[in-house]
């Protein structure tokens, strides 16, 4: 495929440019039966619209989704459902300045060197409004997984040095941040002031949870759960980093400390996030994705022009100082993504159920 | 697919159980014209294979490759190339009892639940001994890159709690862990003995890295070039982490930090770990790989069997006390399928050469 | 992919139902430099219109397509290019009635299987409306031929008994049906009159040919060129057969007649239709497509509902007595993409040109 | 994909060259627990192996396959399935002299253009003996097929000018040419005889029907299940032309002719050849394909060489004078594939079954 194509048998595939016209999606391979309309996609729009608080950028899109197929009489027929959300603020002339500059940290220097060409616009293609689509799928991808007890769900678990531990689901609407322990946000709020003050962005860390998934799904070797999960969450913007379980804190874990007994009432813990040989084990699946700080900033920098003479840069235009603030409903839908595909790929792969094997309960 | 290829352009496809009769692949795509024989896969191969020093399994193969096709006078035609590796040190005997039983920490238990049967010899197709075609495949995929003057190379940069520091290349095939310090050698040795005693595992990071990639390789959106080295990384069996560049690191790093600036004489630093927006800077590709501790150690763990009942289990059998000590060849591998799956598909996507465009130089 | 997507690097993918919001598509793949503009799709747009003649459908759709992304100050980007056509006029209350009806010979008994559900206003997705998109998206795609000397053009070489014979494509666009003989065009017009007056359809042969294909497209074995033009023009509704060159009257051809000899001045004849083991031989490539009559005719059938009890039906609503005169923009479509598609999997195949090979001139 | 896989969630894929060591092939994606045997592939082999009559080839290869993965105790676990012949008969002197000639209507100007190099030998990858991984994969498909009550069968229907009417089943096997009607054998016989003498070659004419295919199979637009036999039919070497039910004739039917009308106990025609809007109608499919008459002749003709010198040009080798007599068990493969990987897709397509539509006996 040509790049802008997620999924086997459940695909998303995608379009537009940050000031274009408008963003698209096609989600094909959805089952039919499923109720879906518009105020489901755009629940997970508004999670993730820009101008929610004062700590993401002041573009205010409606991001208003329309269904323009794949629906009948408020269910899903099997047919590809098409998505548009048309573009309304659109402020381009706050980038003309750049269209032959190359931000850097941007993927500006690279789309130039793989095109040779580009829409400066914002970003263009590079964008991280792009992403909306993917919510808007995910959302779509949700409503099938609830049809079969999965849930999907994340919670933003570091902002730069602040960690934020897990104290319960409840709290992770409640505030800007996704963040699930109430007695971090006032920490989080100076923090992102203070950072607002310095003209500078910081990084974060995001865990997601998939609940209810049945032991048995995933594709051994290339196409393990955990290697496509890997894949589609390291496909966001901003992230440089991903890991399941226990992830890189398993380096200095002994074998013994490391491995998920297992006893008839179920799993003794979950260092695996719930993949064992790249397929569920029925254990919640645990992912953390680290996103980089955003290099949209007003403090200048060194770069170089088109013609390679260098310049000093500051990047304009509405930006968000911290990229993971507004990154969680994104990693929900790649993972969401991801799971429906499995379940469509693991009913195709399976001849017939097997019946008499056990599964564990969760502890 | 199936879950047994890897690749869009430049494909490799496997098959082949621990304990079966072989292992094969076949190797799809590759271009005409590249000088290849047995002697280019083997070095990969041996630098894998099991038995080359006290801290590896003993197990005892040749893994002995054989090209059945696509090479003709000695270059590639352009059609597939057949690769068999028949096993030969197969003891069976060893595996028998685990028949009905799930070992706590291996896929045992997820692969019973996706194919309801499963071949136990050895972990069957779930045994690490499945990376031995990778490499092989690999090492067609290096030949390519080396035409283009790309090179893949890897080195462990941390075992347990031991971190390795990198000095130099020339150091890394000096020593049976692939440690680019030959300061630390010494250290691993007396902490593998240690480990050995104590009838533990225990994890390690592997760094690779790519130098020589032009810039602007890769599709951007979902088949960015980091999104598939995660893909291709995370598949490989033990891995729980992958990270690209600074990757979790980034977190706590401000974007005036993180950015890597850019000059007329090259980039100020790797931050992006040569990949922006998915696609090659020019700069070296770097990719980290978090592998777990293995689970098949002597010390007794609680289990099940398959009718559910409880059991106390211990992993006989030939194992390795650190999976990530064989794993670099295998992470080069995959770093080498996806980067030249990427060339190829490089030259598909783009039109024309945009000339103009100035390189920036590695400083 | 779930069944709505065409080409492997070039790709199309479409959504939309008859009788529903919009029609949409996303190519992507396209190369970036392409001049592109909306007019350039329009015109393919026009040619397959309804209501042209009075020999096709009443229905008048104005099939204005928007370009809403891929396309920057009047160049493609190689971004995906999202493509939208409003549905206008969609007269539902023609339909209703046959709800729970399944039309013999249509989609309306097999899609019931398949989704357990349908659109079924206007045969919902498996209309021939759908092509429209397939249209736009091939008129993209031969831009990016034309940039390579590469034109795909057709005509309608038999309306049911009536053989028409090629004279020359400047007749082709000078009449309703796409013929290029114009002394037929009066007997295509009497007999499709009498055919109205039966209130009965037919069927017809269309002829495709690209020219200015270099030699050496196309991938072997499973995705030879002439495969995958048969899988994409088999595609398109209503059609029954393709035959690539001699086609089925290959069969009763000796080799010495078949074959097709080669001298330093070029091919003698095309008998193999410009492909040769799955390659283009640098001939013309010729396809050739049979489409059954339409059976949206207002003679009573017998069929059942989906109680399974027995009816009667006619198919009401304004329909074509003969698809195939609308079809060949859509089979130009069709073989436009299939070319593309490998031409950019070609640059992506081979290593290096090789220089010597003489290129046969076209006879 | 490069060219050499075919199918979606069943795949397989295939390497080898007609005087290399070895043909293979992975087929991916079998579900678990079919039983599964060397047999049971050999039987199909056995049926296409050159020199069981004088009328084939007289190239004498045992076509001996091994299972060497993806079976364990007589069943498939899930796993890929490597499948090995050795080649055992490779008289490569036979071909030496053609290795700068380039054979008229033969493969090797267009591999040549597309690779800049070939393995001359006997054709190298674009020989027919390719075609034995398809069967030996076809078997398996066979085997997937027969556990849900579908068997595929095909018969040779014409053999140059001599149409074969169909009798019936049972006398396809009981003689070389699985003509289903024994009062055309002899002519047959008489027929090839003449055309050997006259060192000359014919095309044939092979139907396939698949039976017990249940109504829903197939996804819709582009990869309809006629559109993917289409393109498994066509991938086969030497064949000119696919057509589904009937085909090419339903050009000069009427509508109120071709409409296979529906009643409770049945449809009361196939002309659609069980396959309606690209989707399964329960009704057997039915297809058939045209191959031309082989090239490989002993009648001098006309070529040129790689330098462009004309020449002329004989044949030698040992060669079918009419490939279809052997293509029956090969187009039965393909069918077989095609079926299997539409149910594999069907199954991960279908959120869930629909239970009360009616399914149409066959009449």
């Amino acid at each position: 495929m040509a790049g802008n194509t997620f999924g086997t048998l459940f695909t998303v595939t995608t379009f537009g440019e940050s000031h274009g016209l408008a963003l698209g999606a096609i989600v094909d391979g959805c089952p039919p039966g499923i109720p879906l309309t518009e105020a489901d996609l755009q629940h997970d729009l508004d999670r993730r619209r820009p101008g929610q608080s004062r700590h993401t950028t002041q573009r205010r899109e409606p991001d208003q989704v329309r269904i323009l197929s794949g629906v009948f009489e408020g269910v899903t027929t099997g047919t590809p459902i098409g998505l548009l959300i048309e573009n309304t603020d659109q402020r381009s002339k706050d980038y003309s300045q750049i269209s032959e500059q190359f931000r850097p940290a941007h993927a500006d220097y690279t789309y130039w060197h793989k095109y040779g060409r580009r829409d400066y616009r914002g970003g263009g293609r590079s964008s991280a409004r792009e992403t909306a689509m993917r919510v808007a799928a995910g959302a779509v991808a949700k409503k099938v997984l609830a049809a079969k007890g999965i849930q999907v769900r994340g919670y933003m678990s570091q902002l730069g040095p602040i960690e934020l531990p897990f104290v319960g689901w409840e709290h992770v609407e409640q505030n800007a941040f996704f963040c699930a322990d109430p007695s971090k946000v006032e920490a989080l709020e100076t923090y992102m002031d203070e950072l607002r003050r310095a003209q500078d962005s910081i990084g974060a860390i995001i865990t997601i949870v998939a609940e209810g998934v049945p032991p048995g799904l995933g594709e051994p070797i290339f196409d393990r759960l955990d290697a496509e999960l890997a894949h589609g969450l390291m496909s966001i913007n901003a992230v440089k980093g991903v890991e399941i379980g226990a992830g890189f804190a398993s380096v200095t874990q002994r074998g013994s400390e490391h491995r998920d007994e297992m006893t008839p009432e179920g799993f003794l813990s979950n260092n695996a996030g719930g993949i064992l040989g790249g397929i569920s084990s029925g254990q919640p699946i645990v992912a953390r994705l680290a996103l980089k700080p955003t290099s949209s900033i007003t403090t200048p920098g060194r770069s170089i022009d088109i013609q390679g003479e260098p310049i000093e840069l500051v990047t304009k235009g509405r930006h968000d100082p911290c990229v993971g603030i507004r990154a969680t409903p994104i990693a929900e839908a790649m993972m969401a993504l991801t799971l429906v595909d499995h379940l469509m790929r693991h009913r195709g792969q399976c001849g017939d159920v097997h019946v008499d094997t056990p599964v564990l309960p969760q502890l």
